[in-house]
């Protein structure tokens, strides 16, 4: 008996709907398009594949690879073989991925032709896919030895896994400090976060996805599992190229993507860029939009939704929920309310945001937690508990049980929480710039800055002032028009950028330096790395 | 910490949506209007009163009542308190009513004025709602009590039932024979098929449900929590009348409604039908709608979506699944396809169709379930378990133990299995009809005479032929327009629909007696009563 196992919904779609579109690959020498029959037969062969291949209950695999059916596949096709999915981040270094590979103890690695040079140390078997879906390469060498393994006996033949708490995936976090840690989720919880994804963004039969977001972030924020639950249609692209997003959002009948901001501000900027003929549900995680961004977006069609999540709360487990009256709102006071991070998901426990230790102060592990007021000033902690919380840091009992001071996973995020109840985030700890005194948020600052007509995108960081102890450094990549108008004239545009700053925000939050740049330092997820804009500043 | 529990929907829409409308009941004296902050309020009030007056967790607390604020209230309130809602069905004898009063052993009797009779050999409190919303109705100074025992504790004063699996609900089935068996339901399982009746029938915040299936009726098909989780307005009417429901179809916004078809059909042919100002989506289930009732439903906007379900499922856990190629067809041809009941729900497990035991063989406990093919003709009986499943039977091991044969529950229903994988009810065991040696079905008589137009509504029973053991015996509704045409000559009439039958079904399925009525007998669910029309039969 099956009780909430995100596999069940594939299974579903291939009874349903055997004949619809479930995924297609265009962008390939051989593009494939998969109906939700053939889909699951081939994600059959591949749980049939593992199990010959000798995965047994509970074994990791690893997944090494940018958007493409492989990847997909092997959301359903590892838990299929009752496996846990490990994917692995493509733009990490040899090292990391040996760390994973060791940490994680994966049985079998499953990955893209473009990727081999990660694994060339691994000590476990490799299958190799050549993303061609022909005979001849090596992945559909697999499929069809776990095709002849099945000997006909199907869906029926594989065994289901009978504890819904059994681990589905095991996700390193892109740590920008110290060794990636693994995050233990569940197949219930993974259920649960995959109903909620598609819920809270409407996603139904008649939905086209575009993968943007790569799948091996926190298995794409559980959308293989919520597109397949909506009986949607994915496209999947190796790489993320503005053009070719135009090219689906104008032709293929998009309706979703997820993309952190820093993507969403390429896509409004990229020439292509026109009203779309269908309107797109664009999922925004990462950091808040800016009012600039969400303006953008909605001008060319695309209805921004902000939520917010981790690699611990598999991927958005908040939304900010739209309230009736901000229709009548200006753009900018709109995008205020939309930056939040709002509410818990449908599926997921409330949301808290409790007092943090004081500096210094060892955190209790007795203590109760306390939440801070409603005043949208008391700066918390997000912390959350319950169904779309991770397990465990795999094989790290002491980071586990940090983690989970007084019950509820700690977040890291500093955030308050406004008499509405709607949560913003502040900033993380160290994303704070103490200014004489004042708690000055760079997320603020960066909102501020995004919206003077030359910066495409900012990023503030603290930069030690002899008088003020820290003060703002704004990190700024121009507007490709106006590269050529502040060219040779910098300095210029810093005091511009400054005396914009000023009235719009309080003198302690306005940046003291401000220094162009051609781009910022990001993660594979787009994420800015403010770590390696510290790291600069601490060498002026 | 709270896992899947639907109290936790009404809390969310409390915290993220206060102001917006939860709940109108517009045509009593005195008109109420609660928004979700104020309605969530009363139902913390409602438990702590419930605790005040001694219920404890897994108590049962009786509710006898109309669709209206109170029993909306308690779908909530008696879970807050942590006890298990039991509604009755306003229509029962006062024996009736003493019986489950006895066996749910419920400590507390919430009672509509309507409906005080009923429980006039109560054992147990009795609180009567004289549905005005007002100080002075002895429903509203119980809730008063409450919130004066509540000292200001609000919800977090409220301790959170830990376990997700208990209690939820006690619904007793009305049995069409022997005593009603109370059907007992989980949090869980309300909170899942609760997500799914959402998702399936596409309810949002903007939607506004109006009630014309009694909540009484299997917890109102777990609407009262569907509704909630989708943020949406609920309107509930004290009765059903067509007039009524067609002012707030034409004024109110009304995107959503449960009922019969029996119901839907008055729906129809009253009056005051017209094309509706906003696309309506009609939720049909206690058996599949005529083609002629799905096209007049569709010619006014309203969309039909036929769902199945039994008490025992929580309600609905089927549904028939649309297919892109239905818009194509004929309206005869779509409707056969509708009327089948599809696959299982989004968080159901997949429905079975299994063989059943030989006239006569004792169900073997031991014994695997074996499907029946998918060849549209194989008779089996549907059979479920999982997340969408009962308990058990209250208080009867016995009737559990023959209802969970092979760890399945039971439906009673006999379906075939189409090629396409869609299930298909003939009928209940006891309604086929078994004419010289052949089976007919009397749903699917019933589907075809349906399409003759003067006939309104029509049921087609078993009566016993000397020659062919059984043939098909139809009592006739007329329409309203042809109750004259045919008056004083419903022999000619009884020609003229045998005729009408020749060439559309097998000979051993047409009629052999065709009697016009005024009524037909119903359940107070608008199931039309076959073993009455048998026992009128039996008389012949």
């Amino acid at each position: 008996m099956y009780f909430q196992n995100p596999l069940s919904f594939l299974l579903r779609a291939a009874q349903i709907y055997p004949d619809k579109l479930a995924i297609t690959h265009p962008h390939v020498k051989h593009p494939v398009f998969y109906t939700y029959g053939v889909w699951s037969q081939r994600i059959q062969n591949l749980a049939y594949a593992l199990i010959e291949a000798g995965i047994k209950p509970g074994d990791r695999v690893a997944i090494i690879a940018p958007n493409s059916p492989m990847i997909a596949d092997a959301h359903h096709g590892v838990l299929a073989a009752r496996a846990v999915i490990c994917p692995i981040n493509t733009r990490l270094t040899v090292p990391e991925v040996s760390y994973i590979l060791e940490h994680s103890g994966a049985k079998l690695v499953i990955v893209d032709y473009e990727y081999t040079h990660l694994v060339r140390d691994a000590k476990v078997p490799v299958v190799v896919s050549n993303d061609t879906g022909r005979a001849g390469d090596p992945y559909e060498d697999f499929l069809d030895r776990g095709r002849r393994f099945s000997r006909e006996r199907g869906w029926a033949g594989l065994e289901w896994e009978p504890n819904e708490n059994a681990a589905s995936a095991l996700c390193y976090t892109s740590g920008t400090t110290g060794r990636p840690k693994g995050v233990i989720t569940t197949l219930r919880g993974s259920y649960l976060a995959a109903l909620a994804n598609a819920y809270e963004t409407r996603m139904t039969y008649d939905s086209v996805y575009l993968w943007i977001l790569p799948m091996f972030h926190a298995c794409g924020w559980t959308f293989p599992w919520a597109i397949t639950l909506a009986f949607a249609t994915q496209i999947t692209l190796r790489t993320v190229d503005p053009s070719q997003l135009w090219y689906h959002f104008l032709n293929s009948g998009v309706s979703h993507y997820c993309a952190a901001p820093t993507v969403q501000i390429s896509i409004v900027n990229a020439p292509e860029a026109k009203q779309v003929p269908r309107p797109i549900t664009a999922i925004i995680a990462g950091s808040a939009p800016t009012a600039r961004l969400i303006g953008d977006l909605e001008l060319k069609g695309i209805t921004p939704v902000h939520v917010y999540g981790l690699t611990c709360t598999y991927g958005p487990f908040m939304k900010s929920f739209p309230q009736p009256t901000w229709k009548d709102m200006s753009l900018k006071d709109r995008a205020r309310h939309l930056a939040r991070q709002g509410h818990s998901f449908l599926t997921a426990s409330p949301v808290r945001v409790v007092y943090q230790p004081a500096d210094g102060e060892e955190p209790d592990a007795a203590a109760e937690l306390v939440d801070v007021p409603k005043d949208g000033k008391t700066a918390g902690e997000i912390v959350v508990r319950g169904n779309l919380a991770m397990v465990e840091y795999f094989r790290d009992p002491e980071a586990t049980r940090k983690a989970f001071q007084g019950g509820y996973f700690h977040s890291g995020d500093v955030a308050v929480v406004h008499p509405d109840g709607y949560v913003a985030i502040r900033d993380r700890s160290k994303d704070i710039i103490i200014s004489g005194g004042e708690n000055a948020s760079s997320v603020l600052i960066e909102q501020e800055l995004a919206a003077h007509p030359d910066v495409l995108e900012v990023s503030v960081v603290a930069r030690p002032h002899p008088k003020w102890g820290e003060r703002a450094m704004a990190f700024v990549i121009l507007k490709t028009h106006s590269v050529a108008k502040w060219q040779g004239r910098h300095d210029e545009f810093e005091g511009e950028l400054k005396r914009f700053s000023k009235g719009r925000m309080p003198g302690f939050a306005c940046p003291e330096w401000v220094r162009v740049v051609d781009e910022l330092p990001k993660t594979s997820t787009g994420k800015i790395q403010k770590v390696v804009l510290r790291k600069m500043v601490a060498k002026l």
